[in-house]
């Protein structure tokens, strides 16, 4: 495939440098911000990588919404297939970016956009082959999982944890997006659509672990329980809900034992049963090869099936997701939506107990 | 598709109804063995199935290597499409099936054969697309995961707990095959095949557990250690080393916290790092429904790209699988072929603990 690049940060990088050595690729081109196109192949203009009829395939790795819509958009447009690692800009387009693929006969790929190099986009589709899935959940975050778990691990407190994860680069010099939850919810959207086959909505209560204190965990220790951030979707129908919020598991619990900045993701089927997905959710060469294999396989089936994946219509009931929330030991029954709606008010960490997933 | 299903057991029941109930697909022709071919579309006879020009697929689900592997080779020769569920049989025939249905132009798919619903053969492929993958290993045995999980958890001793997994149905009435370690030998060979995009030998050392006590697990959980079965394979450049056995594992290690019948397959790639894969690896419906994964990927995609997957030249050197040995709480250091020489010829437990995976 003759392919062009969108972005040179982390990940662009290893891209570039990844179809640069393999065979079968060609790259023709690499966007880079207005100034820093000063390479071969570089370019600042989109134009010239949309407008030029050689290009098949376009790797957008940019980071923000925008321009990256806009140029997937540009590129679809063009007819060229798109491959996306920026989950924020894939779930803000989310329909019209699949339609707009779908109508023109090209393929639009983003597993590197959820998880990293964990495959649970490609499986997500697999597995909706022949599955009603129902659910879709599980440690969508590095950061806060690495936080977790070394605070579980050591006994250590929030603030030294986190700066910890700073300076191992786990987490961000403004960790917000993480702490807050905000970073799973577009990857629990993208998959979620994936799976149900349709498009759920992207409002919907978000807990991160930013009220988070040792004490928190030490309770839920003494009661064998751990706590982990989930992102946390359920479908009954055409109706779903979707959250993110620390989620308190039995101890035995596969997902109570991932450790530092693993993720893992879990997808239910009628008939797969549970399948759960476990790697690195983030990373440049991890999420590098995760771009290289929608690459691969646009390169080894580029003929769309033509069959519109995302017919399904889905209503947001929030009474699908109902369970106890935890607030410094007192335990509140509710939807997740009323609990969280509680716990952003009051400014107090919650920790929740679905009823069943 | 036009598909003719091989075998009509508990997975081969459920493969009939899920193509019945599916649209795109039709159910052509059901071969049952001599005498049992009782119904509309049945047959006891392969060449009705074979030399009907109307079928493009082939499911086998039969049992045991033979006749299966000559019909797989009956329907590949015919230019039919094969889908296998059975073990054995692909693992007897791998390289001459593989090799068959490339130069026939045909897909010989067999997700179903290694880990029931668990999308590993399928992982294998995809992350081996862009990865150079050097270990395959995990519990792979339904069986005697329930045993070990059962008599850890609860302190049951080894025959009671067998009893009631033979009560529940995740035991055989013969459990030898899975107790010895022989049920993971052909999945291991299947899936290391795959991932290593060569021909490894069927020949490797094989454990089980059936000379375990409950003092053994006793051993190990005062030191903090589970004990799980696997199967363990890696690689280094063309040559590679496959064992089964008893690990040894750390408390914190994710396979540890496997439950019941689940089973959970690591893939480790140069770029991803480690993926792992957990859920249903047995059961007619999870089974069947990576059959019918695998017909809609054909369906989707009938046209094998051509290419020769399995190019690698691979040398069994059994130096590079060595560790530590615990018999009876002695600890041994070797390569796994020589510990388990030693476990089988003494008729002892034997835990294992490799240097490095």
């Amino acid at each position: 495939m003759r392919i062009a690049v969108l972005g040179y940060g982390t990940v662009g990088r290893q891209v570039c440098a990844m179809l640069e050595a393999s065979s079968g690729h060609e790259l023709k081109w690499i966007l880079r911000r207005p100034g820093a196109a000063d390479g071969a192949k570089m370019t600042d203009e989109i134009g010239r990588i949309v407008n030029d009829p050689a290009v098949e395939l376009v790797c957008d790795v940019l980071p923000g919404t925008h321009p990256s819509y806009e140029y997937m958009k540009l590129a679809l447009e063009a007819g060229k297939h798109v491959v996306t690692a920026n989950k924020a800009a894939l779930c803000f387009g989310f329909r019209e970016l699949t339609e707009l693929a779908q109508r023109k006969g090209v393929c639009l790929r983003y597993e590197a956009s959820c998880g990293g190099t964990i495959p649970d986009v490609n499986e997500a589709f697999n597995l909706a082959r022949t599955n009603e899935l129902d659910a879709v959940y599980g440690i969508m975050n590095g950061t806060t999982n690495f936080i977790l778990d070394k605070m579980t691990r050591e006994g250590a407190d929030f603030e030294p944890t986190l700066r910890e994860a700073q300076r191992l680069g786990y987490a961000e010099a403004d960790p917000t997006a993480d702490l807050s939850g905000f970073d799973v919810k577009n990857k629990l959207v993208i998959l979620s659509n994936t799976a149900y086959r349709g498009f759920c909505t992207a409002e919907f209560p978000i807990c991160g672990i930013q009220y988070l204190t040792k004490a928190d965990l030490d309770r839920f220790a003494a009661e064998g329980k751990a706590v982990k951030l989930f992102g946390l979707s359920v479908r009954e129908g055409d109706r779903c809900a979707l959250g993110v919020v620390p989620v308190a598991l039995p101890a035995d619990a596969l997902e109570a034992h991932v450790p530092k900045n693993y993720n893992m993701f879990t997808l239910r089927g009628d008939r797969s049963g549970e399948v759960k997905l476990y790697g690195q959710g983030a990373g440049g060469v991890p999420t590098a090869d995760a771009v290289l294999r929608d690459v691969a396989a646009i390169a080894a089936s580029p003929a769309p099936s033509g069959e519109a994946w995302f017919s399904r219509t889905l209503t947001y009931d929030p009474t699908l997701l109902t369970g106890t929330g935890y607030f410094d030991g007192e335990a509140v029954r509710g939807t997740l939506e009323e609990l969280c709606g509680r716990a952003l008010t009051e400014k107090r960490f919650l920790a929740f107990e679905p009823d069943r997933l």
